[in-house]
């Protein structure tokens, strides 16, 4: 290597002389190139110093290093630079594809990381929660408001209302720090398969008049024969893809890019015939690369425009090697490209069937993908060695209060439990909020994967919100998304939202999962239940017109004790009202809830008084309390020190009561 | 590139020149390197042709390009290269450490391998059935015998019958293939981090002399200033670590390889003076890296046997950059390496504490091993492109069986399933075959995670052997390995077989499962039992005796059937005697199995009759009849076509009985 203060020159000269020696068996697009005798003990190396293709000159093939013969050797950043990334979120759905996309992303990494997310106020509540519990080193995110970004794309036509957040690429150099040059951009649906830092590096073979670093599409859509009177958007061959982008933000902003973007999407697009425009909404959906189905009203993406500028001015894109975005929709060419690489870089599911398209290897790339799904993502929690990067104040705190531990404390297991920071990712499936009314109540509880089986008949039992906390792998929250997807009484609720909270240590945080919950109740009162409880099936109206007969509202700080009852048989059916209740107890069918193991736990709700009785009663705190109650939103949490078993909920009636009696 | 026709000597001159106008500023070690400018656009890149390092003149730093302004490019073996990795592997323990590995390596690899597995009975039978069912495309695997092996290295002491394995990469070369000319040599606690492909290619690196490539050790164990009166083996320096070796086989058959290192064994270490040696013992064990505790009688590691070679012929050996084996000790200088590394390629737990052992960065290591021991082994079926490697011929019909299925049928998840086929570890966990007994009866069943809570009750219950099937994905694997380790009841008994049947698909493949534990089942008679049924506390003798007094060894065809009852209870007190369990039937606290729901499916036991029943009394077979019953061990298998709920056992049922009537 050259030593850190020797002149350049002498290094440069020597490239520059293999340049002119070989440079000429060279075709645009080629970075590095490694030639090895088969079997041989000495290689042969072809290398070629950043060249600029020529203006208008397309390679054919943005194979890159993709010969056989030939294999590319990795440039890479300077250790521990930090690398920029920018992505548009919106929506629950998109923003579990951000997640799998960045554990990709992270697994291969090895340079600090500052993500830069446009997001929605769905998104950016849920990816907040997400990476401030993640706590993974060397990451940094910014958020960015889409609503405010809004106005300056709301005007390009647009089919549905989730395009606009598309568009929203083409404002980035004005939406991101002015001090910021250059980012890599990100559609949601790319996994990378390789390190980041990689890409980064082909910032490097950008010329001076550069600004873009794309992709070629690997569909001929742009080429407009692949349907009948299919007339595509003006664009360069096949033109680009926008799934995986290198932006000189700099440069684009001395350049004047808004005025740009705009100036060519007015004039080369707006202004086109509208009956010729008709055509073009599904195509320029599915990015270039699906198939165009049925008619609609004109739409524009974002990959229009920049293909129209780059029509435009073709000296402002540097094709990138194909293997950094291999497109896998269903008339891909991509296998023109990964068949001949060594190595794929980022694919891009950029069919709208998304892991569902239909492609030679689709297997092979949905095994790549499924990995990052399923991948545990705490394992990502790992530092860069020698890149000095403060870990988050709280991960810092955390380190220390582990390292105090001792391992002679017969009690360490449950302190390293209570010390966990469990990642969080809140509202996992789409979910709408319940409309606002005084007093509703949202049921409460947590499970982990074996009592999956009890939602459906919860949703039976509780036509109301629910909030629930999720223990889960990430393996088992993938199953936990197909158990929904293939349950119709699950799929038809949207007023229940799932928090899945990721598993770390041998015992379960029970109180940090209720708290979970709690915290994401959006009504004014909870009901703190259990998973195994089934609410009768007038409860939820019942306690509704509780809290406003018994004005809970107004100030009053009381708690509704739910009774619970139990059998201890596996058939059972459920009693339709308090008389076949009263009936199956008498019968043995139903006991008092846990009257055989721990009556103390429930014996203060009076189960003698509740037989008779006409209308809520009064009842009394006693020691081992640990009834359901009803509560306002924002009464205490539970002490998220108790894990396991025991206690946990005996210690936060204590302090419900204890509440009571300072009002 | 070159083009394929083109003279060499045009590359090579341009190579030549830039060795020599910037080759000094190398150091020995050191591969190839290249030098950014920190945000610059354009790159200076120092390369080097392989370069001999002067013999004896070991570098100081083996960390190759590990500096921080200095980063390595990556070299390549031709795409599609067969690469060999040889391992020796004995044991249960061993073996799921042989698959983590190879887990590892198969995630990053992107050439064909062959692994060469010297193997003892117990890890090829289990190795032989995981690579069977795993049907890894490209991937070839051949298997050598460590019995026909051990009178080569038995002659050198050793202090456990283990220790006689590791000493078995000492005749690799007269064990492999003789056509084989190259191999990478693994110990089986090293993990992957990179592409193997890399590390072959370093083979590249091997001047004409060289044979063995290794990495220096990052402990100061042979330094001999570790422990007082801790005299190690002579060695170079700090000497290499055996747990990565490039071996190149051809040159060391010429060589005269198997004369040298037993020549060298007999003059340097085995004349030692006894008294000398007695410290040795464990800190050979320890591979050099650990600590030295106790005293005793004297052994030799193929590690103690490499470095005595290499202190005779130093000319012997090419040094590794350390990235390719950074060691995991409590003593490990290994910080040193990969705190300046761009990048860890291998890591090596080479402490005998494993993933226990201390060290500042273990968790960062312990999530690479954790990353691939919970991977997804399904997921590394994946085909490697452009690479024509025909796929073993079952695969091959199945594909065809897959592809023949239609997508409107609308029982394609059975057949889906039905077709799968599961990747099998079989005896996951240390087993010992039951001592061979006439009339003995192994009690076989299934189960998935959510029963592994049943395993305690009923090794209480049945105090026989067992063979049971795991339906689990890689990481339940590894949830079920630390229930078993933290139970002591479990832990105790090493006559219950455990079979991991990797799950796949959305239906439980029951009879798959069954079928996996009968053929494990290692004793004449087996019973075909569930695992939430508890047999009586006296079943195993009682079967046993019958079995004996029933005569079913001589040829009668005959089913024993076991009479099973149910409990409706959460809680329940199991029986001691008949009477006990009579009293319960008749309390109502026990039910005759399945009546309430099923009652055609037991009735022909005729439990009425059985209540009188003093002697075991003959059944007729009747329609929907399935009882569980004792048959010899090669009695009829289930029928894997029935997968999900239903009729799996009934159909069994009626073949048993059509085989009696066939006698």
């Amino acid at each position: 290597m050259l030593p850190r203060g020797r002149p350049r020159a002498l290094g440069a000269a020597a490239l520059l002389l293999v340049l002119i020696l070989i440079g000429f068996f060279l075709f645009g697009g080629d970075l590095e190139c490694e030639r090895r005798e088969q079997g041989g003990p000495g290689s042969f190396r072809c290398s070629l110093t950043p060249r600029v293709p020529p203006d208008g000159d397309l390679p054919a093939d943005h194979g890159g290093c993709n010969r056989s013969d030939c294999v590319p050797l990795r440039p890479l950043p300077p250790k521990c630079e930090l690398l920029h990334v920018a992505m548009v979120c919106a929506g629950h759905n998109t923003s579990r594809d951000v997640i799998t996309l960045v554990k990709s992303m992270l697994f291969f990494r090895k340079n600090p990381l500052h993500l830069h997310l446009v997001t929605d106020a769905v998104a950016r509540n849920i990816l907040e929660t997400l990476f401030h519990t993640w706590m993974v080193p060397a990451v940094r995110v910014s958020f960015y408001d889409a609503e405010e970004l809004k106005p300056q794309v709301s005007w390009i036509p647009n089919k549905h209302y989730s395009g606009l957040y598309g568009l929203m690429k083409l404002v980035l150099p004005g939406a991101l720090p002015p001090a910021l040059a250059r980012v890599i951009v990100l559609d949601t649906d790319v996994t990378f398969a390789s390190d980041i830092a990689e890409l980064w590096a082909l910032f490097a073979y950008f010329s001076d008049e550069q600004v873009i670093g794309l992709v070629e599409n690997q569909s001929d859509w742009y080429l407009g024969n692949l349907w009948r009177n299919h007339r595509p958007w003006p664009a360069l061959g096949r033109g680009f893809n926008t799934g995986v982008i290198l932006l000189r933000l700099d440069r684009l902003r001395q350049a004047g890019w808004e005025q740009m973007w705009k100036l060519t999407a007015t004039q080369e697009l707006l202004t086109l015939p509208a009956t010729s425009l008709a055509d073009q909404v599904w195509g320029s959906l599915l990015g270039g690369g699906g198939q165009a189905q049925g008619q609609g009203e004109m739409a524009v993406s974002a990959q229009d425009i920049f293909n129209a500028i780059i029509k435009r001015h073709p000296g402002l894109v540097l094709p990138l090697p194909c293997i950094w975005n291999v497109q896998l929709s269903d008339h891909t060419l991509a296998e023109r490209c990964y068949s001949e690489a060594a190595d794929l870089k980022v694919i891009h599911w950029n069919s709208p069937k998304k892991l569902r398209v239909k492609n030679k290897h689709v297997e092979f790339f949905r095994n790549l993908h499924l990995t990052f799904l399923e991948y545990n993502g705490n394992l990502l929690r790992r530092e860069l060695f020698g890149c000095p990067s403060p870990p988050p104040p709280e991960a810092e705190q955390l380190q220390r209060a582990l390292a105090h531990l001792s391992e002679e404390d017969t009690c360490l297991e449950f302190r390293q439990q209570q010390l966990t920071v469990h990642r969080v990712h809140i509202t996992f499936l789409p979910h709408e909020p319940p409309p606002p009314r005084p007093h509703d109540v949202t049921l409460v509880a947590q499970l982990s994967m074996d009592r999956l089986q009890m939602l459906e008949a919860l949703c039976r039992h509780w036509p109301g919100p629910m909030s629930l906390a999720l223990y889960l792998t990430d393996a088992e929250a993938q199953q936990f998304l197909h158990f929904v997807e293939a349950s119709a009484v699950l799929s038809a609720r949207q007023d229940v939202a799932y928090h899945v909270v990721y598993r770390e240590g041998s015992l379960y945080p029970i109180n940090q999962l209720r708290n979970v919950a709690m915290a994401q109740a959006l009504t004014p009162y909870v009901f703190l239940s259990d998973i195994d409880l089934l609410p009768s099936y007038s409860l939820y109206d019942y306690l509704r017109a509780s809290i406003e007969q018994l004005e809970l509202g107004s100030g009053r700080k009381a708690a509704l004790v739910v009774p619970a009852f139990e059998t201890l048989h596996y058939h059972f059916s459920f009693p339709n009202s308090k008389a076949e209740l009263l009936a199956l107890l008498d019968a043995g069918s139903l006991y008092t809830f846990r009257s055989h193991e721990w009556p103390q736990g429930y014996a203060p709700t009076d189960y003698a008084r509740w037989r008779e009785a006409q209308a809520p009663y009064r009842v009394q705190w006693a020691a081992d309390y640990e009834p359901y109650v009803v509560v306002p939103r924002d009464c205490p949490r539970y002490d998220p020190r108790f894990v396991g078993f025991g206690w946990n909920k005996v210690a936060h009636i204590v302090e419900l009561d204890a509440q009571t009696h300072l009002s």
